[in-house]
């Protein structure tokens, strides 16, 4: 076991907000060191956001979507921001059928994590959504998105084409391959 | 397959700094959306990172360090920025013998990934490193951490108390999971 020893916490001594926006902030943190030197950390708080790994049958629903960080298309399992006070498995529910049309017949927590610590406290909490209908899909007024159901291999495919290049898609494809080998997830 | 709609690219009409770090920068891009209207975008530009699975006969190398975003220790592979300009896997090599001590014999990549597409840049790029040999442990002045080598079972009950919480060590997990169960990776 690793030991958790109490003097390796960094104590804030003084804590710069620099921006608040629409869905991040920041702020400059200078905490205390354990050896009594000092050190700044740039902090992003994000307000944590809801994944699916939708699965129809053999194929799993993605959406294709412009990434304007990353200046391309990427496809990615539906996800989004949660709304304050929004439980993750509300969220998750909330924007499968905003981004896709479909409703989940179950919905069970698959995963959670921090996408970045090094930086930014977003959490991202993963559902996996079987016995799905199908409704309309009504994204939000900014969000412009192609919606696909793609067997494993095309999955593979994507990956392979870095056209799926982001955690939660493929922490959802190492998922489906597990339980794809072992029946369980 | 999904179409790419040329249309749905978010083209750039303003781009405004609002902070540059020691690590991380923040801009707000206003964007032209498809339908006409306009949009603003929070993006944190960051240099990117490598991270290493190193395994040792059944065991994973993990560090303990306290993440200061988080406000709580987290058990995570060896990981750290890329310098700039720096080739990933010389970044891998050298964070895997900065925070631990090790020498890779062989260090073959096994991921790449955005963390946080919806408002970051940070790529992640994940090898894995076997054959290694011991040698002297030297963090940066900043950085205090604990290393240790856990077996999977190990991994998987740090999982389970939020231990392991982290989109790269959750990453590395499964593909281990992968790689005693199939052989591959």
């Amino acid at each position: 076991m690793l030991k958790k020893t109490e003097q390796y916490e960094e104590r804030t001594i003084e804590s710069k907000p620099i921006f608040a926006g629409k869905v991040i902030s920041l702020q400059v943190d200078t905490v205390q060191l354990p050896d009594g030197g000092t050190a700044t950390r740039e902090i992003v708080k994000h307000p944590g956001a809801a994944a699916v790994l939708a699965l129809i049958d053999d194929k799993m629903l993605v959406v294709e979507q412009y990434r304007k960080p990353l200046e391309k298309f990427q496809v990615e399992i539906p996800a989004g921001k949660l709304d304050p006070g929004e439980d993750p498995i509300v969220a998750a529910a909330r924007e499968l059928e905003e981004e896709t049309g479909y409703r989940a017949g179950s919905l069970k927590p698959l995963s959670a994590f921090y996408t970045s610590p090094g930086f930014a406290d977003e959490k991202l909490y993963v559902y996996i959504a079987e016995q799905l209908v199908k409704g309309e899909s009504r994204p939000d007024d900014d969000e412009f998105l192609n919606v696909e159901a793609i067997t494993f291999e095309q999955a593979q495919q994507y990956i392979r084409e870095e056209r799926i290049s982001d955690a939660k898609t493929l922490l959802a494809v190492y998922a489906w391959q597990l339980y794809r080998l072992t029946g369980e997830i």
